[in-house]
């Protein structure tokens, strides 16, 4: 266990997330107090809820009474509300009844993100002063950067900056070197507060309740966190999956999370195919070739191949530029990547089928149906296949896998989709 | 120029980003050096630009002698050499020889990203005397949190935090407080830097050079920028398009950022348009009728109309994001956005005309291409407005636009863009 007690516990929750539970819990039990609350401060929610399900309350307590109580709040809003009451029980008053002011936030508001362990002093204090009540407070506040000016009603008016404490004289007064404090409501969007921390490059913002008194403070790694977390939910949702950390979630998981694009990608399809059927009837007076009648599903092979492979592909290549993805763990994401594709091929080639046999006026014998739900299969799960071999492969070769993830992915895994869906079908019908 | 006197940078900045280049250079003319380095450091660099057309070296060496050296560097990148070299001339020998190293790293690594100005004391230094140095370099390192601890090789090995000083005895030693210093090699890439400081939520990153010697510090706020840019810079690639602040830049750079993506899908549409041809000719024996051949390239239209609207729609969710398209530019954006699709229409329909008429084996009389042509303008058009609309509208009656900007937009526009095409074709060949 030496070589434990060296390492970052950043670094060891990341390695955790890739043990086993049995293996993680090894691990987390035989570090001590501080270290655990380390662990479970910087762990990902799936690691957090492996360990909290193996820990009682009363270790629970422990542990989060050296934590940050922002993290707390994190920590207990994964468990159930009667265990979280058992911990709260157990922890020293004081510390409860933050828990309980800083839970009443919504967690993606400023409220939810803040802490309440700061430093605050009122107007004309000496800095010499100052640093007396910051070496009384040292235990509760080691990692704040900086103290808050405020004024009788504990409204925030300015901020000063340890080094301005260090470099100014200890007879001066705070008023003398602070700049101007920002402030945010604590209602406020989370991606807001984050925004305006990085507009303005601050290390802390001070967070007001309605009266403009000073609650909580944001620190510049909490803007952090929100700023990366909400630019993956953005690129997730706009290729239509949700969820950050894809790669480690179970199959089930990432394919429902996918499924909803799907479903409309195949309504879509499905009312061009019929668009496209009234403009054939037309043209060609009421009868249609087979060959013409495959045609008519193209769009959906190409809507849903393009989907399949730009998400496996984007979700790569965020992976890549957060660390998610390690070289290591290329060949296992992409096994379960394929047979997320594979999965997704089958539900949509099935709803494919039963629709096509049952409220199609094409040809739609079962056997055409069919080829054409096979095909879709076929066609999605290459496209899978395309969507992580691609990015990786630009990876080892050192061509940027952004680049490629996107327009030369989807055109790839269209013509060639389209290829092998009327290959398949074709073949199937016997032209 | 009361008001503007009491603006943040940043803020100043922003506003400038909206005035004309005149009105830009008015305000920025009106400012005291110090500011007008405020400005500078905080600006985009299309404002940067501007400003700095107007300056001479002189007076920009002025400015540059209160920027932090790094700022200086990312500026210098921005002008002519002979201009920089100019003022290198002009600035003090110290800061010269600096800028020219800080220039020689690549700007996409540790080495153009860190500062050169920090502290750093040797091992068994006193703690009083780490203050005391830190109030002689007081102007120059007013920014900085924390020191580093050196071995007599000049090798970082520990941190020593502002808050550390300020809370522990004068007479300790620096060894006693420190923790273990994080580095980072001076050609490493920003975004693994970046990566680093988050990962342990560091404030600052020691950068070392071949012998681990300490060279320069990365600080948070430049990982910020960093992450932020990484982020838009992957989603824009995945989408197809490049650059940052796409929302600002004149139209005829956003097309051409956009156009290799619809390169791309215009030749896969083509591409399976032949697949298409050589099915159906096989089916029907030779013969294709009208109605059938327009259903041919159906696959570009669908392409064409899913790239722009996602394009559109990602930029703007982008934006909203990060604070570049506020509520009062929604109405130019809208405007200059579909402008774009309606170029990128004209452009992808000529070239389709073009195809069809010259190689295509299908029916190819010349009213039969040119209204294949103008259908895909029509479709392409009209996706460059749902992908602004739908996003807009969405953030106005309070749905997430990031849901609605993937899914939803690109099933919406494939079903009414082929519809459209299909409309506008048949119109014009008369069925």
């Amino acid at each position: 266990m030496k070589v434990v007690e060296s390492v970052h516990e950043a670094d060891l929750a990341a390695v955790m997330l890739d043990l086993s539970e049995r293996e993680a819990w090894l691990v987390f039990d035989a570090l001590k107090k501080e270290r655990r609350a380390g662990v479970l401060a910087q762990a990902e929610d799936a690691l957090r809820e492996d360990l909290l399900e193996q820990l009682t309350p009363r270790q629970l307590a422990r542990i989060v009474q050296v934590m940050a109580p922002d993290d707390v709040v994190d920590l207990l809003a994964l468990v159930e509300p009667e265990y979280a009451d058992r911990v709260l029980h157990s922890v020293d008053f004081e510390l409860a009844a933050d828990l309980r002011e800083l839970a009443s936030h919504g967690p993606e508001t400023a409220g939810g993100l803040m802490t309440t362990e700061f430093v605050a002093v009122p107007q004309g204090t000496r800095i010499g002063d100052s640093i007396k009540l910051l070496k009384q407070e040292a235990d509760e506040n080691s990692e704040g950067v900086g103290l808050f000016v405020v004024d009788e009603e504990q409204r925030p008016i300015g901020y000063v900056t340890d080094r301005s404490l260090l470099t100014n004289s200890i007879h001066d007064v705070v008023d003398d070197v602070m700049t101007e404090a920002k402030t945010v409501a604590v209602t406020q969007d989370q991606e807001e507060v984050a925004n305006e921390l990085t507009h303005y490059s601050l290390q802390e913002i001070a967070v007001v309740d309605d009266a403009g008194k000073l609650v909580g403070v944001v620190s510049f790694d909490d803007a952090q966190d929100v700023l990366e977390e909400e630019a993956s939910e953005d690129i997730f949702k706009i290729i239509g999956t949700s969820a950050k950390l894809q790669t480690r979630l179970p199959i089930h998981s990432r394919v429902l999370a996918r499924l909803p694009l799907q479903g409309v990608t195949v309504l879509g399809g499905l009312t061009t195919a019929y668009i496209i059927e009234q403009v054939m009837r037309k043209s060609t007076g009421g009868e249609i070739s087979t060959g013409a009648d495959i045609l008519r599903f193209v769009p959906i092979v190409i809507g849903l191949a393009g989907n399949v492979g730009s998400q496996a592909s984007t979700i790569l290549v965020r992976g890549f530029a957060t660390g998610e993805v390690e070289p290591d763990r290329e060949v296992s994401v992409l096994r379960s990547e394929v047979l997320v594709g594979l999965c997704i091929g089958l539900i949509c080639g099935l709803v494919t089928f039963l629709v096509i046999g049952a409220i199609d006026k094409g040809q739609a014998p079962f056997h055409f149906s069919l080829a054409i739900g096979i095909a879709i299969l076929a066609a999605v799960t290459w496209a899978a296949v395309l969507g992580c071999v691609v990015p990786m492969s630009c990876r080892r070769i050192g061509i940027d896998p952004a680049v490629v993830a996107g327009p030369f992915l989807v055109a790839v895994s269209d013509v060639s989709g389209t290829g092998l869906y009327l290959a398949v079908a074709s073949l199937m019908l016997g032209h």
